[in-house]
């Protein structure tokens, strides 16, 4: 009985640790502006990853508190990641940073190892690369690595977490890890699974302007308006505070697509691989300087003037 | 004076009639549904025109009244007519249609023509193929033949015009003719013009579901809300009748972007070349079977079974 009383005793402390809000960052980056890369096929061209000159990089340094923070860099999601590790290396180093660190974690055997769970525990921040987000998932789910990660992005004021593509859309609960632009208005085509899950209620896709990927959001969102879909462009992204207020930054564009005021859908009428209906829903489009409530579902303009 | 009053007479005689609804119909198809097929690249593969088997095709001989009715097929928006004429008697053909016309108006000159003119004056229904739109609103803009089917659609009942891809994007006042999509969330990347004009207030985007052009349709009706988007993915239409309703046909989608209710945009406040915001768009996704009333702005579901 005991056990049970505890179990239960647990369970209150862990949703009361839930409900607060977390006091790290998350920066979810849509990837990088450039043409000769595409890290999902495992091909990169050197010194492309454009967005680090940008400002957003900048922008990561500055929330850290200074160049000599602490970052390990993990490049687990790509195929390429020494190429990859590299150039991070390259780009930070270019705005003076001192103090990066690659982990490289392969497989998921890897990831028990204590040196990367003492760097994890140590790092001032964590940049996941772009790749594929599966394998980000597969790898760290469930792992101590996971529950450090979580723990300090719930309780250390200043503790950063980025990633960019790949390393963007894994950290949301639901996360899309597939689904072709042609297809995605085809029910069953966009393949979602769960992700890192630092933020609940969102879906967080990536490459949105250069890859046409409307209707994959569109659709994963109709699927449970609950979630709020965050489209991120290339070289943009989010800055993310106590889990709700949204802040874009890059030189692109976010959309957010808001099905709480779906009305008709034929999800559930239809078969696998037919087309899927929606009405209503809510598209904002959000540009650096803009910034957006999650729960609240609420655009805030912000200053936009590019002239400033 | 006497001059002057009947212009103003003339004026009121067009403004009734302009405000009379159409009795003819529309209907635009977002493409075919192939791979190996460009028209704007000037690249077919013999055949490959699968809409025409889907459905759509038969829909459009059906709406017209039989196999035995004449369509004159205008090609001049493709760069390579002779094999696009083709493709188009083939598959009419193989639906039984036996009065098949083809109308290869190369340049400006041609569309002075007599024997054109007087087979679009003949003709029971007009099928623009894809292309180049702006080779349409170049070459029939403001000619007899343009003033015919403006005359005949408004009209006559039963007439009908129907497009694919360029074809369809030119029927519209408000007509895109170019726009990347891995640019089109930025200002000025967007180009329009004036289209044919048989229906205005709105913006018809073609290749919806594999190009990626939300982004583009989204930019030109926040440019003006009073126009709606509609998005046709590639192998699906629409059928518009009486200027207003709007029926899905075909195996895709339809985005329907709605900028009544638009709030915040910074459209005005950046310059040409930077990223758009855009607070609170409406987004419908239609399928075969949904309706749409554009004047109401409204989703109207109707059956959408598949199983049926």
């Amino acid at each position: 009985m005991w056990v049970g009383l505890g179990l239960i005793f647990a369970t209150f402390i862990n949703l009361a640790i839930m409900l607060e809000l977390p006091k790290g960052k998350l920066i979810s980056v849509g990837g990088a502006e450039d043409k000769g890369t595409d890290l999902e096929q495992g091909f990169i061209q050197r010194n492309r990853l454009n967005f680090f000159e940008l400002g957003i990089l900048k922008r990561i340094v500055n929330e850290l508190g200074g160049t000599d923070k602490r970052i390990e860099v993990i490049t687990t999601a790509s195929s390429i990641p020494v190429e990859v590790g590299d150039n991070y290396l390259d780009a930070f180093g270019k705005i003076g940073c001192t103090n990066i660190g690659i982990i490289d974690i392969r497989k998921r055997e890897d990831v028990f190892e204590e040196e990367f769970i003492n760097r994890v525990k140590n790092a001032d921040g964590i940049m996941f690369t772009g790749g594929d987000q599966l394998r980000l998932s597969s790898i760290f789910g469930g792992s101590e690595i996971y529950n450090i990660l979580h723990d300090r992005y719930q309780n250390e004021e200043g503790f950063i977490i980025a990633g960019t593509s790949a390393g963007a859309m894994a950290m949301s609960n639901t996360m899309i890890y597939q689904g072709k632009s042609e297809l995605a208005h085809l029910k069953g085509e966009v393949k979602i699974t769960t992700g890192l899950a630092f933020i609940g209620n969102v879906i967080i896709d990536s490459h949105f302007d250069k890859r046409g990927r409307f209707n994959r959001l569109a659709q994963a969102v109709a699927s449970n308006p609950q979630c709020t879909g965050i489209g991120l462009g290339e070289d943009t992204g989010v800055i993310v505070s106590g889990g709700n207020h949204l802040e874009v930054v890059g030189s692109g564009a976010v959309v957010i697509v808001d099905g709480r005021d779906m009305r008709y859908n034929n999800i559930t009428d239809v078969n696998m691989g037919e087309p899927i209906a929606v009405e209503n829903l809510r598209v904002n489009i959000l540009v650096r300087g803009n910034q957006y409530l999650l729960k609240e579902r609420k655009f805030i303009s912000g200053s936009t003037s590019t002239n400033a």
